[in-house]
Formats: structure tokens, sequence, C-alpha cells
């Protein structure tokens, strides 16, 4: 493989400090020499060494030992970057890899870049962009289902499903060229048909993939669940316990909980992320007031409501506070549950005189809003909440390798493809000459091709974006 | 070799979720057949693979892939703990190292103990205890000094000059047991007279060992430094000027700094420790008071004082102040720098007068305690300071491999052998039979014995509180 830079490059690849052993990684042209250049082993050296192999050998510095270690050697084509690669392990010292890593660039290694390793890998044809944005991904991932989202589009599923994509639009081009040919003898009629019919298809392939955004997005970031209630209802005592720790402040005074606070809670493979908001209520405090305002923004972002009633209030109260609670909710659209809380300390016969009222309330709203009856001081009721949550959301967990979106930047393309496509068909429909229709073919094709990073307009910039966000050493 | 261990062990090498690369490590006489278990390869198994190679495979759970790693291959005994080893190299994901590490527990492994991979180390041979201890002070050290003597004691340094004392004390023992045979025919002085000698020797050789003591704890934990003064004579402003951070709050209000702050600097390989104190006056605050008594403890403990003095106090101010700051501070055995602070504000007559009559308390204490005028808010004379502590400091610095103690027990264990050799020289000295010195001598040797692990009188309970301090996975 012919090489695509010239320069070679050093990073940690772990942090060092924590742990038993470090890795330093470095890869580029003269990764061998360098390394030979720092690393005495014990016979031989590693630029004559085979792939795959691991050598012992020790760094020395002013004399002194700085430690053994071990070198993992990598040939260009089959590593990571596709260059010639060394991985250097050591003890996890800081200081080892820090003074390790200086000897590397005395010896003519450059500092690499964030996401510099990755970028590598993406320019040497080891993977497209959309896999190398999958590799931040992959190690973010923390339940089940987003790992495997993030795993699919590592191994090419999302690029597969573009290639299809691609295949399809470069079909509908050679159609339109057909056309073009053909539009002296007046057959153009009949073809535009056949290429709108075409068209369909491909932008309901498109929007396909663009819905998944939204799923794809819970996936990775979490089901947003909005947790609201008159002040004091309880909400704080409500997310501790689901959490299992101290998370927000719980107090007695009213209006306690001023911001919101973000939590996430890993339930048998779906993330859920929790939204504890200032308490529902009149309030001529103004700083109250804007904690309010961002409530409303909030609720209406999540995917379900808990809505927090105190069981103990009298059966009037408890509907006025219900009536105010649903004026934030959007019960077509949002999964509600509501929650009759303080159940510990409230008697019987209010909580069936209370369920009932709510149980009317629901009724009469058309809605399908579920009544868990709970203490969340006591921790009553929540294994039922939470697997009432799951149950809600199971349908995330991917059955298989299924393809779903969760990158803004992939989302905005296959909106701008499908845009394209609009146009594509408009220009059809209206008659418009098949040239001037390629056109908008083309912006379509171009939007899928910068997903996937082949034929980018400015690719430096492109890859700027992206990698930059990346540590140093991935 | 032989497997002394008969379970499988496994662990996390590196911490996940922040790098490119996480690190699984197995260590056990299962550990091929249990990665074959779990890490499907390309072709062939790792149970077949040869020593010190790297394997490309993938694990998948539940059906998905969870992630394509490499396996590196070590076989016993030629691995950190002499028993067959894999490592399995991953994406950094915490998610994936969790699962990783389950599916080889669901294998046969057993997680690992703290510093389980290193006691299995020791206890096959690779290294003595002291070596197996220094692993931990290796990854720990953050200077070249304390790094070249915890290295140097990784690398045997130290169990070499252990090893050199054994000898000594099994020659001597042999020489007791000449006695022995010889003294029914009368010979008894001359050879207690060369015993003394020898004993004198080896008494000399431990004995200076165990000095090095007070230096290699400076090397491993930083210079002690106090910093005294008056109450706002500026010795926060002075920590966080060296510090180059915002470490200690600083305020105008008198006794701020109720507590004593500890901060490190690493000084061109040497670490220094400050110790920030509350300021010395006559106060009525039990609080203050107490933070006083704090202070008189820690200056004590310091190896270099700095006193802080206000540039612009009047002469007789100034001299009382350091009349008072010189009653907690010994000059025969600490380091002072006496430090003329806020010379920006002073106008220059008044520091020429002060520095006069600082030099003159000095001289008529006959002491060594150097001057310095500096400005700590405005980083004036910082670095001249700076210089100064290190020159001071700078022989801490190995300029070869040599051994310093750094290690309580180590330090205790060669106590207890001084002073069981001085009981022998006693004994000896007295006439007592032989039959009796020899019995001293066992306890200097087992001294000796217990630092490098060898005849161990309860191993467990000496390993379990070596190794329990240890990370999870070294």
């Amino acid at each position: 493989m012919k090489n695509l830079y010239t320069d070679t490059i050093v990073a940690p690849a772990t942090t060092p400090g924590t742990g038993a052993i470090s890795i330093v990684r470095m890869s580029g042209p003269d990764a061998f020499s360098i390394a030979d250049a720092v690393v005495q082993l014990k016979s031989g050296t590693i630029s004559s060494s085979d792939a795959y192999t691991i050598h012992f050998g020790s760094v020395c510095t002013n004399g002194f030992l700085l430690d053994e270690v071990l070198v993992s050697v990598f040939r260009a084509p089959h590593s990571y970057t596709g260059e010639d690669s060394v991985e250097i392990s050591t003890h996890a010292s800081a200081y080892i890899v820090q003074e390790l890593v200086n000897l590397l660039l005395a010896a003519g290694a450059r500092f690499a870049q964030p996401g510099e390793f990755t970028r590598r890998a993406f320019l040497t044809g080891k993977m497209d962009l959309a896999q190398a944005e999958a590799v931040a991904d992959v190690i973010a991932a923390t339940t089940s289902a987003s790992h495997r989202v993030a795993m699919n589009q590592l191994k090419g599923g999302f690029s597969q499903e573009l290639a299809a994509l691609r295949s399809e639009l470069l079909e509908m081009a050679t159609l339109l060229e057909l056309e073009l040919d053909f539009s002296e003898e007046d057959v153009e009629f009949a073809d535009r048909s056949k290429l709108l019919a075409l068209l369909e298809t491909i932008q309901t392939h498109v929007e396909g993939l663009a819905a998944t955004f939204r799923q794809g997005n819970m996936i990775k970031n979490g089901v947003p669940v909005a947790i609201v209630g008159a002040a004091n209802a309880g909400k704080s005592t409500l997310l501790n316990a689901l959490l299992g720790e101290e998370r927000a402040i719980v107090t007695d005074i009213p209006g306690t909980t001023r911001d919101t606070i973000e939590e996430t809670l890993n339930l048998e493979g779906i993330l859920f992320r929790f939204i504890d908001t200032a308490g529902i209520r009149e309030s001529s405090d103004t700083v109250e007031k804007l904690g309010i305002d961002r409530t409303f923004r909030k609720i209406s972002e999540a995917e379900i409501v808990l809505c927090m009633l105190d069981a103990q209030s009298e059966e009037s109260d408890l509907l006025d506070n219900l009536r105010t609670l649903f004026q934030y909710v959007d019960a077509s659209r949002q999964k509600v549950f509501i929650l009759l809380n303080k159940a510990d300390k409230a008697a019987s016969s209010g909580i069936n005189k209370n369920v009932t009222a709510i149980n009317n309330f629901v009724l009469s709203l058309n809605t399908k809003a579920e009544l868990l009856t709970i203490s969340a001081k006591e921790q009553m009721g929540l294994d039922q909440l939470k697997e009432a949550l799951y149950q809600t959301e199971k349908g995330l967990i991917p059955n298989e390798d299924s393809t779903f979106i969760t990158n803004v930047r992939h989302f905005e393309a296959l909106q701008n493809a499908s845009s394209a496509l609009s146009d594509c068909s408009t220009s059809l429909s209206r008659g418009i000459p098949s040239d001037l229709v390629a056109e908008d073919l083309r912006r379509a094709l171009s939007a899928i091709n910068s997903i996937l990073g082949t034929d980018l307009l400015d690719p430096e910039v492109i890859l700027h974006n992206i990698f930059q966000n990346h540590c140093i050493g991935k």
C-alpha cells in the first residue's frame, strides 16, 4: 500500500495512572525505525519482525532504565490505520508514558491530532466515514441497545444501506440518460412515469432511514422521561429512589429543585434519561417562573411523562392538580404514567377514592395514561414502574442488525437527499428537461456520498469537524 | 513450569471509557481454552498458537457482535505472571469490557483479587516480594527521581543488596558453628573478636540501608516544605503562584487558612510537597489555636521552611515577627529561607533597611538561613526560589542505580534486623553460648528474608497485607 502520509504519529491509546498496563500507539511509514531507535530488543529489530508478533525490549533514557516494554508489530495494510504500526505496552505510569512519548517524538514521530489514527484508517480505505464516526459511538455506548446500533454502523451495516441507495440513484441517472437519448423520438411520457415510480421507491428508502433517527437518538442518548408534579409531590425522591443514589437535593421546602437535573438509568439494555423538573404551581417567584417555563419545554421534549400526585390529597385538590399537569402533557403523543405517590402515608380509603377519581378523569379524556400507586420514599411500586418503562420502550432493542441513524450529520444529509429527490419529482412532473432533473439527482447523490465520505467537496473541513471531538490516541 | 494455581483469573488491565484501547488480562492454566471459548479467531485457536503472537478475532454475545479484538498470547513461564496468559485488546468501551469479562467469567475464569497478577508473579518466582512491591511504586512515580528509585527496586537492585546481606549473615552463622565445634578447645576468644568484627560490618550495612529511608521517603513522597508566616503574610498567594493554580483560598482576612493544605511540585525531577499553614500570631480564637498547634507539628516535620515576612513592615515589627517564626524552626536541622514578600509594594529604602536587619539577625543566630526578596502576587523572585529549592535537594536525584528504601515495611524489617544484630553483639561480648547467639542471628536473617518474601512465617497474612492495596488487574 502506498503511504498516504510521510509522517509518523504517536499518542497514548490508554489513560495511564489507573490500571496495570498502558499502551502507546505509533503509526506511519517510520513507525518501525523510530521504535527501533527507542526500544532495545533482546535480539533482532522491530523493523525485521514479522507482523502480529510481540517483542520484549527495554527503553532507556539518560542512561537509566525507563521501563521494560512489549512491542506489538502490525504491518501495512493489516493494521488499524492501514499503515505500519506498533503498540508499545508499558507499566501504567503517567511518568513512563510521558517520557516514552517524548523519546518517540525526539526520534522523529509527531504527536497525533485528536482522532488522527481513525482518520488515517478512513483515508487509507480501512473504513468509510460513517464507520469511522461509529468508533466514538462504540466506545461511548453504555447499553446493549446503543452498543448494537453503534457496532452495526462500525461493521458497515449503515454503509450497506447507503450503498444500496447509491446504486438506486445511479440506476435512476442511467434511465435519465436513456430518456435524454430518446427525447427526440417523443417517448418522454412513458419514461417519465417509470422514473417517477423509481424516484418514489428511493424517496421511501431515504425517508425510512431518516425516520430511524428519532428512535436511534433515543437508543444512543436515552429515552427522555419527564417527572412532573406539584412542588413537594416527591419528584426528587422518586428520582433518587430510581437511581439508588442521592442525586438531587431533597428537602421539605416546596420549590427546592430550581434547575432541571438529568440522570440516566439502564433498564435491561435500554437507557432512560430522567428529567426532574421544577414543581408546577402558580408562583410569584421570578426564578421559579423561569423554572416553570423550562419545565414546559422539557416536558414537551419527553417521550414518557411521569405525573406525580400526593395520595394524601383531598379528591378535589388531587383532580385540580391533575388537570394542571395535563395542561403540560400531550397524551396523544406521549406515554403518560400517573403516579399516586406517598401511598405509605395515606389511608387506604383515601387512596381508593383517589384511584377512582383518576381513572374517571383518564376515561373522560379518552387517553391511555396508566395509573400506578407508589411510595418513592419507601421504595414501594418502583419495580412495577421500572417494568412498565421497560415494556413501553422494549421495542427499541434491535432484534437483528438493523440500522438506526444516531448521528445528526447523517440525519441532515438524508434530509438533504430527500429534499433533492422531491425537487427531482417536481421537475419530472412538470416536464422540465432531463439535464436539469439530473442536477437535482446529483445533489441527492452528493448528500449520500457525504455520509460515506466519498467525493467530499471540501474534505479537510468536513474531516476536521468530524475528528476534532475524538480523543487523542483514538 | 508446574502450575501453582488451578484457577484462571481475569480482570481489566486498563481503565475503559477513556482512550482508544482497553486490555482485559487473563492468567492461569485455562487461559487459552477459556479465551478460545469466547473469542472466535479467523483460523486456528489460541490454544494452538505460538507464544508472543497476536490474533485477530471476534467476540459475540446473544448472537450479536460484541467487538472485534486482538488476542496476545503469552506461554508459561515467559509471561508477567509466569503462567499461560492472554491479553485481549478491545475498543475502550466500558460496556464492551464489562461484557467481555462476564463472558470470560461464564467460560470458567474467576475475577482477580486486587494485585493478584503481581502476587502470582511473586509466587511463581518471576520476582521477589520487594520487586513485586515496587510495581505499584513504579506506576505511582511522578518524577524522574522517584521513578529511578522504584525501577531500581523493581529490577532487583535492592534485592541484590539484601542478598549480599544474607550471605554475610550466613557466613557469620557458619563461623558460629565453627566456634561451637572448637569451643571445647578454648579458642573462643579469638573467634569471638573476629565474629564481632564481622557483625559490625553487617550492622553497618544494615544501618546504611535503613538510613536511606529518610531520603527514599522524600524521593517517593516529596520533600516537605513548610510555608510559615504571620497571618496575611501571603503564604497562600505564594503557594498558588508556585503551583500556578488557585489551590488555596486567598482572601484579605487574617487567619483564612485554617487547615493545612499540601500540594506537590515537580522541580526538575524532584518532588516538593508544600505545606501551607495557619498564620502564626497570638490568637484568642480556639479554632485558630488548634490550627497553630498543628502548624507547629507540621513545621517540625518539614525539611525546608519558608519564613514569609512583609517587606512593608516597620523594622521592629519585622524583627518581632522573625523572632516569633524562628521559635518554630530548627535552623540547625532544617534549611530555612526567609522570604521578604510584597517587595512590589514596599519602598526600596524600606526593603534595604529590612534586608540589613534580617541579615544581622541571621548572623547573630549563626545559622545558614538564606534571604530572598520576592513578590508572590507579582511572581517576582519565584524562579530564584525554585532554583534555590532545587539546589538544596538536587542530591536526591540518584546519579546511578543506587538503592533507597521507600517502603515502611522494609524500613521496619531493617530496624528489626539491626536490633537483632545488636543483641547478637551484646551476647557475644558477654560470652553467652554460641547456640543462644545463633538465635539472635536467625532473627536478623528472618527479618531480611521477610523483605524478599523467602521463608515467610505466615505468608497468607503478609501477602494479603501487601497486595490488598494494589489495583484490580495489576
